[in-house]
């Protein structure tokens, strides 16, 4: 199973890196993958997927604690979501006008999402993050934008992590402030107040390469006394999290108060679509800030999204993400300890980022995380993991059995 | 058929319309929607559609001369792109890792396309258009843009038709010149030759609420030559053409020697994908500009892809485009003559931009189009229709017919 004939057990993986490497920049590019921190190691290319589980192209199995960096919330291939994205296939995809779907599925985000009046569609998180801050500037007439140092919110340049090809110009607008700093706020608030037009948080802070971290209380009050009292727009970036954590938005479960709220990951179980909702008083505004793209009215992922929704509604997921999230976190870590190894978690348990401890350069979790990845259980060394619906204990259960061995091979390897 | 009970043809437009304009901004956005300019004539939203056909939500069907704004290439729900999007889907979609279907398609791309030797994927034309100009920034370390003014080149700040939520700062490095005016480039280039580090162009002018304008040989010659003089990089935005007019990208059709090229719409019939070529001396820069997407190593799109290019390139769709467009463009002129209406057809005959003659408010081809729509045929008052595989002469003949009802239709509304 670990290899061909060769004996090399990346041999296909590696005939495919030679080729992508010959005409992909970089070979591969994207999400940091594993497979650059981790070669040999890591797998570079998947193959199919079911459930929990997925098959790179050396014929690995692997169960899956990364889920497609967060679009998988019901497990690879759920049967409800492509039965219903079948039913609205057959209709039809692409059209030269929205469909009921867009309208369904409007309403559905305003009914769940307790201060949304509206809702858009796009494709990437990207798309619907940069079209909010200028629909905050449209409403406020204001240019300036807050960000938390550090915080993911796209590719686009005003908010990418890369620095190629982004100039001072495009970030000449843009602040940052520390992630529960609130004297740094309240800085930022009295120097730019008058030029701000949005700031734009995560409902927790989710770096790479960093510990997830959780918002004060009194973070997010003093956010929104102060958005309140200089008529500043309050955005949450809920893309990673949202619908996952809560149906409601995970704003709800952290006691956020928003104005508007982008959302993506978890809508659709795999298919691509994104939303921006917002309320009332920024509809206008929001109508007139330009949004279009060739699939954007795409009723095919806007059928999984409404279904996938439900099932999240109606089966409490986000509960039995949490559970599960629960249950491998701590066995996790006891069955670490047996190995004289010492996990940290942080952030929800539905979306956890697992470490080892003291660990400042990462180099003891990214051997942890090869030792995992050997015995068929994929973690992320330096980005938070996703549960999902397919997560049963049974699951957890075998990915622990496969964890043990995994130890086993990185205490013999490292001790 | 054009009614319900309650004698409205558009009841049940107008339901779904009611309802969408209480839950998103503006009910319709996106591409400039006819029904906005044609409110009770144009369809509002889409119920299903097969081949050259669709259906809006009140059940008239319409012989479909806009194809979804251009992804519809091979017609609506073609057989063998559903067959082997279906056969990627039983497999996967999103992964955390790439699959082989990425690097499948960029070696497709790298061997048609004369001049590409590297391939991006992503999925709006805008993620592609923008990234493009963020690696000539990276390549060129040089600021400044310069694009055709009136050039539509996505809903990014910097290049975005409307205005809501941008600013002067969005557009600073943003120069622009009239197509095909030679002089003019040459005066942009001597004035900011030395800041310049990338001009970006459609293959053709195809602006909205105005004719589509090819480009003189001169034009580009001398673009290429300026681009070489001062080593700039010149992009071509083949979004709206490129695989229709011909499977080695529309440069070859025009002309065009192009560093950098995006593609999009008629890549995958309806599959939403987006991709950027490049020549290999940017291979480097283009591995620093951070891409990725919460879907961008979808394998479905990719697949679905790898066939519609296969198709294309097999049975020649981008000729047979070329010959049922201009047996529909010499028809329906020469009808229209017979109603002694005047119509005007500019830009490729697989992408034609239709309208009526000495018509400077558009509101002649408005009150045209009604009429056209009226009797089942789509096309748009004031943006380019496209040609698809599924338009045989069978189905323009039938377009014809119905046209002539328009024609007479229209003569009885305004004579």
């Amino acid at each position: 199973m670990f290899s061909d004939s060769s004996g090399d057990p990346f041999a296909r993986s590696g005939e495919l890196f030679a080729r992508a490497a010959n005409v992909i920049p970089g070979g591969i590019y994207g999400h940091v993958s594993p497979a650059a921190v981790l070669p040999q190691a890591s797998p570079y290319y998947a193959e199919r997927a079911k459930g929990p589980y997925y098959w790179d192209v050396d014929g690995r199995r692997y169960i899956d604690f990364v889920c497609g960096y967060g679009p998988i919330v019901l497990g690879y291939q759920n049967e409800e979501i492509e039965a219903a994205a079948a039913e609205q296939r057959a209709k039809g995809t692409i059209f030269n006008h929205p469909t009921a779907r867009m309208v369904e599925l409007a309403e559905k985000l305003c009914t769940l999402i307790d201060f949304a009046d509206w809702a858009v569609f796009a494709k990437n998180g990207s798309d619907v993050t940069t079209w909010a801050i200028q629909v905050a500037r449209e409403h406020t007439k204001r240019k300036r934008i807050a960000k938390v140092a550090g915080a993911y919110h796209g590719v686009d340049p005003w908010c990418s992590p890369g620095y190629g090809g982004v100039l001072p110009e495009d970030r000449a607008l843009i602040d940052s402030f520390p992630w529960n700093d609130v004297e740094a706020i309240q800085e930022l608030f009295e120097k730019q107040k008058d030029d701000l037009a949005a700031v734009i948080i995560t409902p927790y802070h989710h770096p790479v390469f960093a510990d997830q971290v959780f918002g004060d209380p009194e973070f997010f009050a003093e956010l929104r006394r102060l958005c309140d009292q200089h008529g500043v727009i309050l955005i949450l970036d809920d893309i990673r999290a949202g619908f996952r954590l809560s149906v409601h938005g995970s704003h709800c479960v952290y006691g956020i108060d928003p104005d508007i709220a982008c959302y993506c990951k978890a809508m659709a179980n795999g298919y691509a679509i994104s939303s921006c909702v917002g309320k009332h008083e920024y509809k206008i505004a929001a109508s007139k800030v330009f949004l279009t793209g060739s699939y954007g009215n795409d009723a095919v992922a806007m059928a999984a999204a409404l279904k996938c929704i439900e099932i999240l509604e109606r089966d409490d997921v986000p509960g039995r993400l949490e559970r599960a999230g629960s249950r491998w976190i701590k066995r996790l870590i006891s069955l670490a300890e047996q190995y004289e190894v010492s996990l940290r978690a942080s952030g929800p348990s539905a979306a956890p980022f697992i470490r080892v401890d003291d660990d400042a350069d990462f180099l003891k979790t990214q051997a942890w995380a090869a030792s995992m990845i050997a015995e068929g259980v994929f973690i992320h060394p330096h980005h938070n993991g996703f549960m999902s619906w397919a997560h049963t204990d049974a699951v957890i259960d075998e990915a622990l059995e496969l964890a043990g061995r995994g130890f086993s091979r990185l205490v013999g390897a490292t001790v």
